[in-house]
């Protein structure tokens, strides 16, 4: 009798929920680790346990029973994942994947032994070491480990007094002329095949370092595009491992591109292929999971992707405007199923496709001016603004 | 403090689990109520409840705390419809839609009294009855009550011997000449807006009486395309109520088109809609229930449908071919998670978007030639063909 494929997945925020959502209409059947009993995927998933990923007893203990390990957020124990392999369980990343990609000073090495172009730097233990590296000023210094969606950076110069809490090893990387900041999902299917989506610009929210607005494909030569998409195929290939990437790259002045970082697993900056491709990629991920030919990542039309970010303090969610977004043709609305808003907190997104650039501006800019997650009640003052955790 | 509106299902198929996959992305809130705890839904609904919705009072008990309720399948209990309206709850279709519904005499009335053209008939009480009515033969002997899926109907002469299980009262109806038979999915908003999408051609399976293979939109000319579109959106508006109209019609050798029956409800000919279409007839039902404004009907390129019906005997549902089907561009695999497959059950559905008619057709064949739903351990005779009962 064929069983069942059981997927283990790590970590139960939203890009898990959105896996899952895709996973459904499979009935693939999907179980979750997650430290929040209230995340996303609690009440979605096959089998919820309420834990860490990133401890190694608690993952072995939640994947004994699983075919396929897989991760929403990197920052779990590649301990437990090295030993599942060893059980012969799929692993995706391969835990060798997500130990270069959980240590900053390892990645850009990797970059570099693989001949990817990345923005020059140096590996510094301490805040000390910074002195020797006037090369690089004005720079960016990183925490080799742990850092996430803006934390664990900051712009520094030669003067610069880092505080006692930002500790090191670091990487110390030359702050870039930067003309786009651009990202591309690439997929790396079980045969070794590799297909890539078209790139997407981001838009930063200067205030809170957040993606703001997406569009895709980016708004760039053809060559700058079909640039981007080699060389994350490439990056891809050179981690080797089954799965999908998220290449963070920057487009120079000169048009050049450079590897910022990248995510081994589902990013913000591929939501947009849920409505805007044939294959989104959670979907490409479950193909990966389950062994399946890798899906088709042509676009269906022209599209944007506004994050929705919480407002006006704490309190359980509530979206406002959702007439008005709903109102224009091909606005796509995903809540995350958060029990909780918070300023800056990333809540959801709305996905825009539309047949061109020109009207996929005009709606991305009318579901930006009136969509807008509030405190159903507040409990926190409005002016508050906590830094977004996740 | 605004509460996220909950609304109530009746009926926990696969429906019900394709309207609830769409709202999870909106987090939308849908409490389900089926007599079967391992139907569908019963993993996703925000809250199941075991129990029968042709039973009134546990309908009233289940839906007392919802904001608006729904129904998947029309043999509800009309009884605890309208006193749900009584106690000022949104009820989607209306009481006075699903009564007219139910009774396939009173819907061929309903449409005779709005000048809805439909296939000449007459209400009999008993066998006896057809006697009288030499004019209307050959023709079908329906069930007023009861019927679903092809049961509750048979084709009769004047001398034809009706099974004492087969009881009245019943729609006797003129056996009419069908060129092609055709369904829209008109959406009707809760501020009185109509819309339709595209007229969709079925292609049946004769042993299984199941639609077999969809093709979207229907090969017609466009003036049957347009006349099926109005007359779809003539039925919506004629019912009146907030909520979606799956118009079955006949178009008929000499191009007339003649309204066969109708659902007020999500149906099968409009699951190409989830990946064919802007806004899917799920979602629209959705925006019905929340008063949003409807989606657009456009499509987004030529469509198939291809029903995966169980095949093989009894056991627990297994895919072959998956790997087939996703090797071609645009397919979508629905699996809608029953834990058994019968031969002859409805067990999922693969979609097939395309550029062209051509691609389209070339896709289907090959996903319905190799898209099997077989039973992963066998129990009944291979042989064996149960009646589908859903």
């Amino acid at each position: 009798m064929k069983k069942p494929v059981r997927i283990a997945l790590l970590g139960g925020g939203q890009l898990g929920r959105m896996f899952i959502e895709n996973a459904l209409r499979y009935d693939a059947k999907v179980d979750v680790l997650d430290p929040d009993a209230d995340c996303p995927c609690a009440r979605l998933a096959n089998r919820f346990m309420q834990g860490r990923f990133n401890d190694r007893d608690t993952v072995l203990r939640f994947a004994a029973d699983a075919d396929v390990v897989g991760i929403e957020i990197e920052h779990v124990s590649v301990d437990a994942m090295e030993e599942l392999e060893r059980r012969g369980k799929t692993v995706i990343p391969s835990s060798t994947t997500l130990r270069t990609i959980q240590d900053k000073g390892l990645q850009k090495e990797f970059y570099v032994r693989h001949g990817l172009p990345t923005a020059p730097y140096a590996l510094v233990e301490t805040a000390a070491g910074i002195a020797g590296h006037a090369d690089l000023m004005p720079a960016f210094l990183k925490t080799r480990t742990g850092g996430y969606d803006g934390k664990g950076v900051m712009a520094v110069d030669l003067d610069t007094v880092i505080p006692d809490a930002f500790t090191g090893p670091y990487v110390l990387e030359k702050r870039m002329a930067i003309a786009k900041e651009l990202a591309v999902i690439a997929v790396c299917s079980p045969d070794g095949n590799v297909v890539a989506y078209d790139p997407v610009e981001m838009v930063f929210d200067p205030v809170l370092n957040l993606v703001d607005v997406l569009l895709a494909p980016a708004r760039c030569a053809p060559e700058v595009i079909s640039g981007a998409k080699d060389l994350a195929a490439r990056v891809a290939k050179a981690f080797g491992s089954p799965g999908i990437y998220a290449v963070e790259m920057f487009l120079t002045p000169a048009g050049e591109l450079l590897v910022n970082e990248t995510a081994p697993r589902a990013h913000n900056s591929g939501h947009y292929t849920i409505e805007g491709c044939l294959s989104s990629q959670f979907d490409q991920l479950l193909r990966c999971y389950m062994g399946w030919p890798a899906g088709d990542t042509r676009m269906t039309g022209k599209a944007a992707m506004v994050n929705l970010v919480g407002e006006g303090g704490t309190g359980s969610p509530n979206l406002e405007g959702t007439d008005r977004i709903l109102a224009e043709p091909g606005t796509f609305i995903h809540l995350y199923g958060k029990q909780e808003t918070r300023t800056g907190r990333k809540m959801g997104h709305v996905t825009v496709v539309a047949p061109t650039e020109g009207e996929v501006d005009r709606i991305a800019a009318w579901v930006k001016s009136h969509g807008k997650v509030l405190p159903a009640k507040t409990i926190g003052s409005t002016r508050e603004i906590k830094q977004a955790t996740e």
